[in-house]
């Protein structure tokens, strides 16, 4: 966060800033969104909703589950809330009591830990690594589960990593917490954002896991605070009083436009399709530079690269990049405890022109610098400007 | 919330309700702000904005606290939140710890109590009455205090007596708080709506009050779901944290167009004198039903009324009235328990031939039930259809 408001004041002062620190699709919300907005603005009203939220979207995401997952899920189990960030806050507020604690991932979304917290519960923080797709596995959950334990988090695909879990272990998983009378909470923000395979809703797996979901990354529609969380039917009267309180409703023409954005598939096909490319095209270039890839991203737009080629510190190196040829990424830190320092996040939210760029300017960065160790960088390894074309490989430590 | 619930299914068989249970303002989003909308949907950017707002947003209303109240506010402390609930869940998440508490004014807002509970800590109510126009008094506050307190609460206009609080009153708590180390929190959603005399701002008696408001009841604009709090320095970094996780940010096009609707007052001014019409329908009809007022209310759109001539059961009468002749009104339990059940809110969010058919539907009531001592109504006290031509006083007591 310190980073990003560093590269904003340095793009105040002229500099122009290759930004691949930032969680958020840079396209425009797509355009069929915008035009039911402007039909809602002419005949429908801005009124709250009901707390759950407006009963046409519920049904409309019923349905949606049906036709993207093949599960039925009621109407009425699928909450509407002012993005995810409101999902979680809700989540946590009904389902923690002071003493007791979430099991999650680390490196994960920094978010969370704050959430459990201003719930006055604790968040443990499981070390993951490729062994595991960088998810909680069945066999952490055994390890660190205690009776004041009422959940364990997965974020699939993950952030930083863009990792899926497989099949099996998602299945494990499920099945631990169920043993052990807890739940199963699955962040699905970036689903529909994968490369190879789908995701699959832990709903598939176990019809008591809590599923957050919504409008922010998908469907580029970040600013219209619009998320989801659908929980088991004994939650519902507990998480509806809550949300009478610190929500109301979401906002509702961003409700009404969610509807339509269900319908928009081409529009979010042509954001994944392009999201491949640019993923493509990084992890093509970032292996050549010095940044391992210990397991391929199949999700998201990270890609989560150890620097130990490069530097043994890696928030140095971020900020070094930054002040030295305008490149943001975020460093691990950000995400946890767990090797943080020896791994950073690229975030390919940006135009392919700028990946490109910034790929320029880190080969040139890690070529001039004093503060790295460039010796894993050969001159003739990378010798045109089109990285994506460069499909030769550097071993690790290639002199 | 449960008579409203009902009120809905009593609806959805059929059935014409007059709500006057309702705390939304029945006005449409102002055609300025609608437009507004409409503008930014074809050349503005949907994005995140800043956590703690857009920064245009945050300068139109430091223009506008100059302009309304003659008060110099640095923008940086006017931070957006997702309406007055998304404002007090943030305060209350930076200000609080477990076993802290707040000083609030029984009855009262009765998502206060909530908000502290979320936040682990403790709502203490305190009975207020016509004698300090139904707000907390420095001498509560003196009497209540605790090394343990961190705020007292004012809410001006009261919901749910619509009463404004004394300027020297006012100034008075101002000092107790400042004295005492903590902090007064005015919540202000209802200036704007007042008749007679103009809310003052908390701001006005105290640099460091925090203050809550927005655009949901002055503009109405509740779907928008649009707020502030402004807070002295020292907690603005605090809360930017805490909007980061809780929010990330507030929606992006409400913002947008709340910088309009500073600009509507000819709409803001058509609907306060609206509702003042029917202010004064209520406030002429309910005492010659019965329903005694003993404060006048000064602002909002509620009338709170003792109910003592009636029935010595508010909630009963709410209920009676409700499933026998349709009409919608709050009973005192839900903003406390201070003579809770001996008091009912009047809302007038609701069209003036709406109150009309709700006073007669009141009286007949009032005539036929068996629920209900109906010895204060005479035959002749109310002769015709337009109550609000009737002005013949009702003592109290009179037969």
């Amino acid at each position: 966060m310190q980073l990003l408001e560093r590269a904003k004041e340095l793009e105040a002062a002229g500099r122009q800033i290759i930004h691949m620190e930032i969680g958020e699709p840079d396209f425009p919300t797509p355009a069929t969104v915008i035009q039911a907005a402007h039909e809602h603005l002419d005949q429908g009203d801005n009124f709250y909703t009901p707390s759950t939220g407006n009963p046409q979207l519920q049904a409309a995401l019923s349905a949606w589950y049906q036709q993207e997952y093949g599960l039925n899920i009621a109407a009425r189990r699928i909450l509407i809330t002012p993005g995810t960030s409101g999902a979680f806050n809700l989540l946590y507020a009904v389902l923690l009591e002071p003493g007791e604690s979430v099991l999650l991932p680390d490196p994960g979304y920094p978010c969370q830990r704050n959430f459990i917290r201003l719930a006055g519960a604790e968040a443990i923080n499981i070390p993951v690594g490729p062994a595991s797709n960088y998810h909680l596995s069945a066999s952490m959950l055994q390890q660190h589960w205690t009776d004041k334990t009422r959940a364990a988090l997965l974020i699939n695909p993950s952030n930083p990593t863009g990792t899926l879990i497989n099949d099996d272990a998602l299945g494990a998983l499920a099945t631990c917490c169920r043993k052990q009378g807890g739940y199963l909470i699955s962040d699905e923000i970036y689903h529909g954002l994968t490369y190879g395979r789908k995701a699959r809703c832990a709903l598939e797996f176990d019809a008591d896991a809590i599923v957050v979901n919504g409008f922010s990354k998908r469907w580029a529609m970040t600013g219209w605070r619009i998320g989801w969380l659908i929980v088991p039917e004994a939650l519902i009267d507990a998480c509806r009083r809550v949300m009478q309180n610190i929500f109301i409703a979401a906002p509702t023409l961003s409700q009404h436009v969610g509807i339509s954005a269900l319908q928009a598939t081409a529009q979010t096909e042509a954001m994944r399709s392009a999201y491949e490319q640019r993923r493509n095209v990084l992890l093509n270039a970032l292996p050549q530079l010095g940044f391992d890839i210990a397991m391929q991203p199949q999700g998201a737009f990270y890609i989560y690269a150890n620097v130990s080629r490069i530097t043994d510190d890696a928030r140095a190196l971020c900020w070094d990049m930054l002040e030295q040829v305008g490149v943001a990424i975020t460093p691990g830190e950000d995400f946890g405890t767990n090797q943080a320092n020896q791994h950073v996040r690229f975030s390919y939210a940006t135009g392919l022109q700028d990946i490109h760029e910034g790929v320029r300017r880190i080969e040139t960065y890690l070529r001039q610098s004093n503060a790295v160790r460039p010796n894993n960088i050969t001159n003739d390894s990378i010798t045109n400007n089109n990285i994506a074309a460069n499909h030769a490989e550097v071993s690790n430590g290639k002199p």
